[in-house]
């Protein structure tokens, strides 16, 4: 089995759990979505393979910064590994998604801005036409104030559209930007999504997975 | 005046000729598209500016791989500098096209395959979906036998899709795949394009300039 290792604070969580799994015994190798989740994966001692070796994944285990009731849309990226995490997420058959319950909401873009990746060259060019979309587009700093720059080398603008009517239709807008190469909206990938609250754990399921309730 | 300078070898004598009118008193600033016409530009004299300084090009002036008679849609790329050109020219208020009659074909795909630059990482998966648009997708190589690395630090996949019936509707595809950053196809860009061949040099204004034909 290949498995796709999720990036941050829960996709970490998961990993430790998966090393123990693999440590009593459960065979299956990791396809990392970040340097830093490549590092901690090795050394809890978990096989890593690549796309080169498995162009399909079986199953992703992440964590997300927004759900949206309902629809299971997410918005990913405020870790900064929004474009590996797409990629893999492409490629799995399946993307599990583990959150805690503030990390709900009623409509994406309530609490959290949409990361979008884009490459430096026409960086003034491109957030322009990211503001022409409604957005507030401020390029994201590292803690030294630096612009952060992604494991891919490229900048992240961190679009504040407000509530977002239909993330779908504006996931399209903002993909056909010329200097965008990838936002943090994901459509119609998640399923299932699993919540951990003060209540215990509960999980659900994609409007889209007819048939699949209960499984 | 801002103007956008393409890359290649019909760019390279475009350079030269607007070097030579900056020398005759013409003002203007210049924006390269790669590293290599950045030095050229330098060298001839031309000053250079960034995005940073002007978001919006008056005028680029580029050459083209594939120029389809009648649209005037392109593939470019083949130089390697496909992202920064196509990020210049949309954010040009006019794309002027240089080429020789040999490039003008009936249907893009025809001669040329069309550039697509993607991200290194997943760069299996990714030609995947695009062999699954039916195209060969081989890895374009440097001279000396690697993987050719562009200037935003990507990889290109050339992919062979023989004529293509609907380039917008390929655009838009492969666009739509995560892990690719940009193709080499211009679709409604370019206005006007310049032939040059044995009986002279002749111009083709796009069929969307209504009312602007012998301007």
């Amino acid at each position: 089995m290949v498995v796709g290792l999720g990036t941050g604070s829960t996709a970490a969580f998961a990993i430790e759990a998966l090393a123990l799994r693999h440590r009593q015994g459960l065979r299956f190798v990791g396809i990392p979505t970040s340097q830093r989740t490549a590092a901690q994966a090795a050394a809890a001692g978990i096989p890593l393979t690549s796309f080169a070796e498995h162009r399909q994944i079986d199953l992703t285990i992440d964590g997300a910064d927004e759900v949206e009731r309902g629809t299971l849309n997410l918005i990913k990226g405020l870790g900064g590994a929004l474009l590996r995490e797409k990629i893999v997420a492409a490629a799995s058959r399946r993307l599990a998604i583990i959150v805690d319950g503030a990390k709900l909401v009623d409509r994406l873009g309530t609490r959290v801005p949409v990361p979008v990746e884009v490459v430096v060259f026409g960086l003034e060019a491109t957030r322009a036409a990211l503001e022409a979309l409604g957005a507030s587009a401020p390029l994201r700093l590292s803690p030294a104030h630096d612009p952060f720059v992604t494991d891919s080398g490229n900048h992240i603008l961190d679009c504040s559209f407000g509530p977002i009517a239909d993330p779908a239709r504006l996931e399209e807008r903002i993909g056909r930007i010329v200097g965008v190469v990838e936002s943090g909206l994901f459509i119609s990938r998640a399923d299932p999504v699993f919540v951990a609250d003060a209540a215990g754990v509960h999980r659900l399921d994609s409007p889209r997975a007819h048939g699949r309730i209960g499984t």
